[in-house]
């Protein structure tokens, strides 16, 4: 089952409820944007591609929602409903690249009713879907060269399919060295506040048989200077074009051990995560989140009334302490500014229908 | 109050349950040797000072319950009683510490009948229980050097009053600061997997006023990466003659960041827990302790079930992160190899009954 998806024999889309992973699998409905922006909000699907699909299915129920009979009229729908997608988590650099996406394909010329607009909508959305779910697998098998029989991966939050629409960026490293038939065993952290770790990675690695340890986040260096992890992987929400990583917090601290201990350090990042634009990972704004989840596990408080937290969701990593970045075009190495231009340029011109099967 | 003591009304130990903090106050009462072992055991009390008061005055317990009449009698029960108060923790250094020195006074061989020694043994215990007190005011004012006005203190696992008879080692230079009237805040990192920062640092620092914010483990780094930490903060279990630290898992990752963002790493140690004839702290085993400690937090599991966890419970900071070690004998500076050695010795000519007020 993949984490978002179109059901079309009851046409709505359906996705995984990730808050009450691992102890229960609920699938809920969603026939309306409204709907799914709630969902994005409250945190029913996390990770950055899976929330690019959402919002691209969203938008093709936005388009059967409206009941505008022209074109113009469901356009001007379109876009209201793509600001109030938007607005469900302004910090997720795919939600917006997801609603952009199935605008302009609305936007095309060549459609000239509304239903016509409505049908290619759902078609782009899905087609959305099928491309992550390619280019992850891509992505996996490229990073699995860097795994070797008996290796131990040190992995950080939750990457898999959960995080994707389906397989996943830095656990899909993991699942392609698996299908290889590589004997690899991860160290999942448990990564505190949301255990994403905890609770989904160490989900995904029992559902598919892969060998695991849990470890709390404070254990990763001990077992880096122990000399029990061959490799750490990690995902990136956004990376800055000198190679700087924002991904989910306590991602720096692994970058610094890793380097302390000699430990290879990999972002596992899709080139659209890469933003060019942006000269240094410095310059990124970092959310800080409701100090509940420090306070709060479950439902259950782990400190005393009255107190405050401090809660940053990311951190950055800087580029020194990245040994290369694995993409769906390769494995970039330094000097980054000049090389993940290079691999984004090279992952433009994959041909996805090829990759898809699309004919 | 303090964490373990005597109530001379009623004649028995009491020490604060440490398992029930910050959501419940409660102190039993201990009648027997054997029930304070099962304390030890289960972590009512935690900090190796206070497993050493504990097992003091287990011990003046141990005197009270042998129905010996003679001398020698009652020594052969102390003897018995030793050896199962350290089979309790058998890593815990203060706990054979704390019964050898009970069983010293006991064989002295001026006294005569075994009532001068049931005596003499609660007169030691709470002597024991003193020095812990004013070693640790004397140890947090020679740290308080350290801290300037409107710093900010990054603090690991549970050092304070808790941990000790009183007032405690690492979070006893906060305190001594603060009375000293500096304005400080604290970032009190939760200490996965058992959590001694959110629960019990987040308490003392709650109960006496002084400015803190929780953190998660994965945090730290970040903090100490964006200037908003002056110092880092550790206790120590066991530190080797080189300056390596034993501490509670998670110590390392913070000496590791400390060093690379340029943010002093001070360990606070009681010269007892110095072992001069340690060389290095990689020859310390580490304790692996119960899984279900990271599995589950308080009654709520956070992981699939069935899965498996690693838990070491400390690790070793290796001296070359450590800028100083604060002792009651002044603060350590590198070389370690020799300066230790020679605060152990200063510490040894310190007057206790000077500083205990007894006469």
């Amino acid at each position: 089952m993949r984490t978002v998806f179109w059901d079309y024999d009851r046409d709505v889309m359906k996705m995984i409820d990730q808050r009450l992973l691992p102890f229960e699998l609920v699938v809920p409905e969603y026939e309306t944007y409204q709907a799914v922006a709630e969902g994005i909000r409250d945190m029913v699907v996390r990770g950055a591609p899976a929330i690019g699909a959402a919002a691209g299915f969203g938008m093709a129920l936005a388009a059967r929602q409206s009941a505008a009979a022209d074109r113009l009229g469901l356009l001007r729908d379109l876009e209201a409903a793509g600001q109030y997608l938007e607005a469900a988590r302004p910090t997720a650099v795919n939600l917006a690249w997801g609603v952009r996406r199935l605008l302009r394909v609305a936007a095309g010329e060549e459609l000239e009713t509304a239903d016509e607009v409505r049908d290619a909508l759902l078609v782009e959305a899905q087609r959305l879907a099928d491309e992550d779910v390619a280019l992850n697998r891509r992505m996996g098998y490229n990073g699995a060269e860097l795994i070797s029989d008996g290796d131990t991966i040190l992995h950080h939050c939750n990457t898999g399919a959960l995080a994707t629409v389906d397989w996943g960026t830095a656990l899909g490293v993991v699942f392609a060295a698996h299908e290889q038939g590589k004997r690899i065993h991860v160290l999942v952290d448990e990564t505190r506040p949301r255990l994403q770790g905890a609770r989904l990675t160490a989900w995904e690695l029992q559902q598919r048989g892969i060998s695991f340890d849990l470890i709390a986040d404070n254990a990763a260096g001990h077992f880096m200077r122990a000399g029990e992890v061959n490799i750490v992987l990690v995902g990136s929400d956004r990376t800055a074009a000198n190679g700087d990583v924002a991904n989910k917090i306590g991602t720096y601290q692994l970058g610094v051990l890793a380097k302390e201990n000699g430990v290879p350090f990999y972002p596992v990042v899709p080139t659209s995560t890469i933003d060019l634009d942006l000269p240094t990972g410095d310059l990124i704004p970092i959310e800080e989140r409701d100090m509940d989840e420090v306070l709060i596990v479950g439902a259950q408080p782990i400190a005393p009334t009255g107190i405050t937290a401090r809660n940053p969701a990311f951190d950055v990593t800087p580029h020194r302490y990245v040994t290369g970045i694995v993409t769906e075009a390769g494995i970039v190495y330094p000097p980054f500014v000049k090389n993940l231009r290079a691999a984004v340029a090279a992952a433009k011109a994959i041909d996805w229908d090829d990759e898809i099967g699309v004919e």
